[in-house]
């Protein structure tokens, strides 16, 4: 696996695969690499002669109240990560890098980017948007592979690629767990020993939503309920939404008819947590 | 020359002459080809081995009141004149092509885009920074050229495509005026043969500033004065703007320092017309 944090080099590198005829997949991540990225690597892997993994901790996506320097750093650990999992190349570019001096071009999905985490965290799509178009225009993969543990931001880039006109292919891989349940995320790294107990809340509720689901409850509010009560039933969980949306226009449905997503947002301690299930027909 | 609608019709021709080695040159137009426009396709022509020109005329930029339904579409003649300018392939797409159903997404160049221009047309620059990257997407070009009379466009999508870390080289032509100075423009066409004399203030305007430049007149309120002096002697002519900016930020200046725009505006009749001059070091 080659390092590179220059643009020049990254598009260098995508080139001379380029002229060898090679496909190249791109798994973009802000580090702290843990198993959902890894997955991420060898779904890449498995349909493309090439992968390319970017390590970018975005400060444009983050609030000014939120863990922009906390955010975990790992850098030689989630090297070795990559590299094992089986990376080509690493991209890891300086702020000034993705941002020049005096940048003012931002980019965003409107309506979308306006409900669930955009609704908690103003402007967080924006900067998710903007930056991603930067990094598909410097590695121009023929697929983009997105983790569904963040759905409404792949709901957002599979958007905006279409919007826009990209020629990439974006793709989802699922969810990646822990043997309880609780969604791998960077910010688990953020709980003590009794949060993250509590934290496994997230899936618990979304479990007991999904035997709802499939023994014919199609209520909204009865869903979420469900999954809210599995929720305060955890001290140190504090509920930021259960929602249940339309899987395309994250708009609130009342009753389950097309494909939904049900997505749930939380604090413990000091970490925010999400996660989510989609369910129906595409 | 061939005209294709479609979006893979265009990939296809552009991705043959890649693999032929060929340097792309692309000129986006709005159509109502003059002298202007096939002045860029020379330009084009001269520096690349491939010229691609669009026509669309593109709504997004339009406000509500203004003229996208007047806006003129002389499409045989615009044909016949970009073939014979040296076009080797013309993009004619529909509104479909460009914005795909449910099309939520939308670029803005901050601060560049509320001045001048987008003071006076509101949204007008949010909707050509994102049909030109839905275009630049699609071409993917060596080289875009653009014209000197939209200065602010041509500055904003200069500002875009660095920020966006775009690989296209963006040029800009000088812009191409009828014998008497006036500045060419598909909107000229509006023009009764009245309205037509009086419109050649916005040029004796600039001219006249120019002139003051040379002669060492560095404030630019007197700056301003002068071409407001040459439009106010003209009946028809009811002015919108003239203001000294900073060529790159858009900020007004007090004292031509480095590099400025002189930007002037002005409704003659039923047109909007506009004209600048450059000046400084770059």
């Amino acid at each position: 696996m080659r390092s590179v944090a220059r643009i020049p080099a990254v598009r260098r590198e995508i080139a001379r695969w380029r002229r060898l005829g090679h496909r190249v997949a791109f798994v973009p991540t802000m580090g702290g690499i843990h198993e959902g990225h890894l997955s991420l690597i060898r779904l890449a892997r498995a349909g493309a002669d090439r992968v390319i993994a970017s390590i970018f901790v975005n400060p444009l996506q983050f609030g000014p109240k939120e863990d922009f320097r906390a955010y975990p750093r790992p850098r030689l650990r989630d090297r070795a990560l990559l590299r094992a999992a089986g990376v080509d190349l690493l991209w890891e570019p300086g702020i000034e890098d993705l941002y020049p001096r005096g940048h003012l071009t931002r980019v965003r999905v409107r309506e979308l980017e306006e409900s669930l985490e955009g609704f908690a965290r103003p402007g967080h799509f924006e900067g998710v948007a903007t930056v991603v178009l930067k990094l598909l225009h410097v590695v121009m993969p023929d697929v983009l592979w997105l983790g569904q543990k963040d759905a409404q931001q792949a709901i957002i880039i599979e958007r905006l690629v279409h919007d826009l006109l990209l020629p990439v292919d974006v793709r989802r891989g699922p969810t990646v767990r822990e043997p309880d349940g609780l969604a791998m995320s960077s910010r688990n790294a953020y709980l003590t020993k009794a949060q993250r107990a509590d934290a496994v809340a997230l899936s618990r509720g979304l479990a007991a939503a999904l035997s709802a689901l499939r023994e014919g409850e199609h209520e909204a509010a009865r869903l979420r309920r469900t999954v809210q009560a599995e929720l305060k039933a955890r001290p140190a969980v504090v509920t930021e939404y259960v929602a249940v949306v339309d899987a395309k226009t994250l708009k609130p449905v009342k009753r389950v008819r097309g494909r939904v997503l049900i997505a749930v947002a939380a604090r413990v301690g000091k970490a925010r947590l999400i996660d989510n299930l989609e369910w129906g027909p595409r």
